[in-house]
């Protein structure tokens, strides 16, 4: 990812939501990226005591009482780079009130919808945004979007990577038309990245590429064999004929199922197991007569269908290559969901 | 649920896998539970160090080299009563292997399956499960199922908690012809609690019943009012027509969503509100025509739909009375998956 973006002269700045670890978020920064996103404070926090930088919180924050403080300790920090999505003039205006006074305030980015339906306004409406928050007081550096619409399915990441451009393109020709130029032109998701690497897009925020998951793989997103990330797990039942149970359960796989997998998490080594039930701390998992499966007491890797929060339900990844271990990397922003 | 099972002559060992609290553990203690629930060694061990001395870990532990260490030292704990559930020969012989020598060791229980076709063998076969525990060295104190098939909807419960009732009859049946006598004949899940408290049951392991949820609600388990539960969210989004978005996500709710019910979670305050779609950080909420929804910045109350893989996901609850803070009660078990 960041030498495909590097070839094509646009900066990454990667989704640390996916794996909330400092440790890999500096692997990303020493591959060339520019920066980090984060979708809550808390990450934002995490990111900061970890050494880290330029951080945008590509997230509509709505910044209470609560939040205003800890936004403000954060803006302290010497030498952070801090920038913050709205998607509203409210939003901006009480941004720009809970950070009053300070030598340093964040810069905002205005959010677009590219057809997500969920933050962001049209296009068209970014001026105005970015027009009251310039005159609440903040820098607006730039406008940003994000195309979630390219998990319907793979035939959907193409026009939804093209949704992010044009969407960009208006609402960069918006501001422009207000006086008010975009410097950041920001893009992404892990499908899109490279789909939404052109003008005028001049960086992408691509998050689960780096560990990959069994969703990014079904939609073409990564090459089977760039996922790098698995659960242990272990076959602890037997007893019920035609499946096995492993120690693997939602607590440990979550319930996250797009529509177009059949299972929560898949098992390399035993392709034909279906996960079709999980209980808090049970994985069922269904064999059709004759396929190879596990026995008990066997250890299975477990490919989940979603890596970013299944990552927030543990506190370290233990890293391996060509099966030893090579290090154990805390989940530093594990919970930080606020 | 205390006084119900009491006036029965029942046990209570609530699940504390749904709050892994000590401190919630203790208020059930206090109330009168004989001892705990758990599903987990990591569950046992916090509550072990909290100071609860009677846990049951409900669940056939596949006790593997780094199972054992944590076990043994467990097992050295002064006045613990340690019991766990083994569905399988090999399982409880190597439970047994596991804690050879030392002076105190597991008793067990054994896993009968009451068609929730999870864990646990057939009744007739818990016999010889039994049996091969006890030659191998350990203490057969009784056996347990969970109707885990209740959850298939209101209609299901009652034949559930049948289905555990003569499942536990025809265990005890065959240990007693193997001349082996089931001292505690365990039953039990939240909705089938009350309905399996009977001969020959002497004890219920009941978990959700305390928190409750919108799940529990559904399926007549719990009063609507009886939903202490919920996860504070603000509204950081309405630039989209026909909906709002919150900052509860996947992260904050879970994607737990059984098939009876429709999206999410639920707002009490805005019942017409539908949590459709939820993403890391977002949870985005639909409302037909002219329905009442919360404004921006507004902070609302979701009900999640199953309170423990919701739980998992913070550090401490917040305890209110009448409005007011009252305490802050830590997740001490959080992320102890295994």
């Amino acid at each position: 990812m960041a030498s495909a973006v590097a070839d094509r002269g646009i900066a990454l700045r990667p989704h640390t939501k996916t794996h909330k670890s400092v440790s890999l978020a500096r692997i990303q920064l020493d591959a060339g990226a520019r920066g980090v996103t984060v979708g809550t404070l808390g990450e934002a926090e995490v990111m900061a005591g970890g050494g880290i930088d330029d951080i945008f919180i590509a997230y509509p924050l709505w910044v209470d009482e609560g939040k205003a403080g800890r936004l403000r300790a954060l803006l302290e920090r010497d030498g952070l780079e801090l920038a913050i999505g709205v998607d509203s003039t409210a939003g901006a205006e009480r941004l720009a009130r809970a950070t009053g006074g300070l030598r340093r305030r964040p810069c905002v980015l205005i959010e677009a919808d590219p057809g997500n339906r969920r933050t962001g306004v049209a296009a068209e409406e970014a001026a105005a945004v970015a027009r009251a928050a310039t005159n609440a007081g903040l820098e607006v550096r730039g406008v940003f979007v994000h195309g979630g619409h390219a998990y319907g399915g793979a035939d959907a990441i193409a026009g939804a990577a093209r949704d992010e451009v044009e969407t960009l393109a208006a609402a960069v020709d918006a501001l422009f038309a207000a006086g008010l130029p975009a410097r950041v032109v920001s893009a992404g998701s892990s499908p899109t990245a490279l789909g939404a690497a052109r003008e005028p897009v001049n960086e992408v925020r691509p998050g689960t590429y780096l560990l990959g998951d069994r969703q990014q793989v079904a939609l073409g997103a990564s090459p089977p064999n760039g996922v790098a990330i698995c659960v242990a797990a272990t076959v602890v039942s037997t007893t019920v004929a035609g499946q096995i149970v492993i120690d693997a359960g939602a607590k440990a796989l979550t319930k996250d199922l797009p529509p177009y997998l059949a299972g929560y998490g898949t098992m390399p080594a035993y392709p034909a197991g279906i996960i079709e039930r999980v209980s808090d701390y049970h994985g069922v998992v269904t064999f059709p007569d004759g396929a190879a499966r596990p026995s008990l007491g066997d250890i299975v890797a477990v490919v989940p269908n979603h890596a970013c929060p299944v990552v927030d339900l543990y506190d370290s990844f233990i890293a391996t290559r060509s099966g030893s271990t090579t290090g154990r990397w805390p989940v530093d922003a594990r919970g930080r969901s606020g």
